[in-house]
């Protein structure tokens, strides 16, 4: 297997982008990791978007896209798995390039969500639950976590204000990052305040769909532009793992187990245990996910996750930041597209290139993203090695 | 690295499944495959799906499909390129088993399609060109490969009566086969007076879009099951690329660039010339692609790619059978699933597997789907090794 790196990143800020189409949001954000990469040409493309079909009613984005940036002759294709779609696609650069039939790949994720208005935009969500059993009966994906969220209250019995400490943190960390959605911080106040959705969820424990793409260079050592184009990241952890699509059909629904074996499978890669990266990449899309994660990587005990944002350990300064650039709720969340944002983020921290969300010096970091409530979660180990 | 094997297949027929739902279907070709691999587990599964989310308002198939065939835990994505999903799953499925990350995929293609009625069905067809500047003015894929019929007619000065051939090949070679949509052999006289669609193009020029579902179990050669599961079918060779989306950005639109580089690569990936192969399973969906796609490959001159199904060449006595177990137009279209089920067929006849409809001792296939008028172009070369 050959070794894995990033090569260059891009991203567009994260919005509601009416003015500009699908491919030029993409373009955008290709050729910015085009010349990160110090114009290192890709011989393939994999692209992660979730509703393109729906929204833009455009499919086949591999030629599209390729043809937009000037890839005509490369391989190119899409891939999906809802909220990890982005996830999903740069697992599959990584394995491309490991396998050594492609010599450079770019991942994009890309999504254009906000043309979708009215009733129609649940529905659409809605497809990334079970259709026949969950999605016809009326379940959406903020249905679905509000059941989780009650469960967990119940079970643990607590108070739901416990969980504001996870979009306190994401608000706070995305004020200083020039791509994220939202730039303002967010008070235990708003959070209680905040309109409800599905009980006891409400607006704040959910993390805004939106536009926006992203873009990861990946390519073997060799092919690397040396010194100029920064410190090397190298991928030294990858793993996808299926949990059922149903939540009615899992014997313990708070344990998201998929999420822990694909973090642990992913550290095993990486010869690491989860304890000794230096910050995590959570998919926060709900409060309730963030905690349910935290703890089925092993980050706290059953029914204590939510204590972590209270007690200041996921701060940018704590002992294990999260989210370090507003993770999905305070950057946004941008479907098909937020995996990629997730690894760029990570990119960016390990260069020190976070700016004034930079934690001091980070070696090693772990980026899970989580496509419904776990039903599909993906994993991986970013590292620095200079 | 690592050599890939084909350890099972299995499909279900082609046609208007309206009594099963789109896991039901993929289940069944997935625990055939399975079956045929002599039980041998999958780590992977990779899914090529072109309509799932607009028809069946249903995503994230890897966490529903590898939940209904009892297979939660592994890894499990989507893969969509248009008509060509199949054969991209197939290739990444290739490359996961070759990079050493995944001992062995199953390669599943499904599409449930007939459930869409009326003019929703054009529309969303239309999806596979670009949306902005071909599909919003009007064209679909029909009309696309009518224009490129009626460039063709015109530019060699003859008549549509020539292409006849393509489709009564592909009638007489479904015939036989039991998982074909039609079993009745067509005339030239039929052809004639088959109803105009886009013009020139008519019913008869078109495969029928369907539904169905295909697999294919790949693996590492030490893991196969033995001699009990038949010849060992071998990748020999596997290459995407990409063309324009959009006809009106190539210089020369009847030249299907993409369609010939793909086989090119793949056929030099496997160490051999095109005329080395024992029979072609091609992307028949309109009669102008066969041609197309021949003329691309260096099977003909330019202009003189319709002669061959006129003399006779193609078909399954003939000096390179095509499209051996009826093609994309005498099977049937099951669009996302049809890549799946090319591949199948062609280790149906490498094993000797392929009935009333079995070429004499065939060693050696090459297998191509396009994705839109090879705007995606997909190639495998596929080898019995005893």
């Amino acid at each position: 297997m050959i070794d894995v790196m990033v090569a260059g990143i891009g991203q567009t800020p994260v919005g509601e982008h009416w003015d500009i189409s699908l491919h030029t949001l993409a373009t955008k954000a290709i050729l910015q990791a085009g010349r990160d990469a110090g114009g290192l040409k890709p011989d393939a493309m994999y692209i992660g978007n979730y509703l393109a079909s729906v929204v833009s009613h455009q499919s086949n984005l591999g030629a599209l896209l390729a043809e937009h940036a000037g890839l005509t002759g490369i391989e190119a294709y899409t891939i999906e798995a809802a909220d990890a779609s982005g996830a999903a696609a740069f697992r599959n650069g990584y394995m491309a390039v490991a396998s050594g039939y492609v010599d450079t790949a770019v991942v994009v994720g890309v999504e254009k969500y906000t043309d979708l208005v009215g009733p129609k935009s649940d529905s659409t969500l809605a497809q990334a639950t079970d259709y026949d059993y969950e999605a016809v009966p009326g379940l959406t994906p903020a249905a679905q976590a509000g059941m989780l969220m009650q469960r967990y209250l119940y079970d643990y019995g607590i108070e739901k204000e416990v969980l504001a400490g996870f979009p306190i943190l994401a608000h706070a960390n995305a004020v200083h990052n020039p791509n994220a959605m939202y730039h303002k911080p967010i008070t235990a106040e708003a959070y209680r305040k905040s309109p409800m959705v599905c009980s006891p969820l409400n607006t704040l424990d959910m993390a805004p769909y939106a536009d926006g793409a992203a873009a990861v260079v990946l390519t073997r050592r060799d092919l690397l532009c040396g010194e100029d184009c920064g410190p090397t990241i190298k991928i030294s952890g990858s793993s996808v793992v299926i949990d059922t699509l149903a939540l009615h059909d899992r014997h313990d629904m708070l344990a998201f187990r998929a999420a822990g074996i694909s973090l642990d499978r992913a550290c095993r890669k990486a010869g690491i245990l989860p304890g000794e990266v230096d910050f995590l990449e959570l998919s926060d899309n709900f409060s309730i996910y963030a905690v349910l994660a935290l703890e089925s990587g092993g980050f706290a005990n059953r029914g204590e996750g939510w204590k972590l944002a209270l007690d200041g350990d996921l701060n940018l300064n704590g002992r294990m930041p999260v989210c370090t650039m507003g993770g999905l709720k305070g950057r946004g969340h941008p479907i098909g597209a937020s995996g990629v944002y997730q690894i760029v983020e990570a990119v960016q921290q390990l260069r020190g290139q976070a700016g004034r969300n930079q934690i001091p010096n980070p070696k090693r970091a772990l980026v899970q993203s989580l496509g419904g409530p776990a039903s599909t979660a993906i994993t991986h180990v970013l590292e620095r090695i200079d």
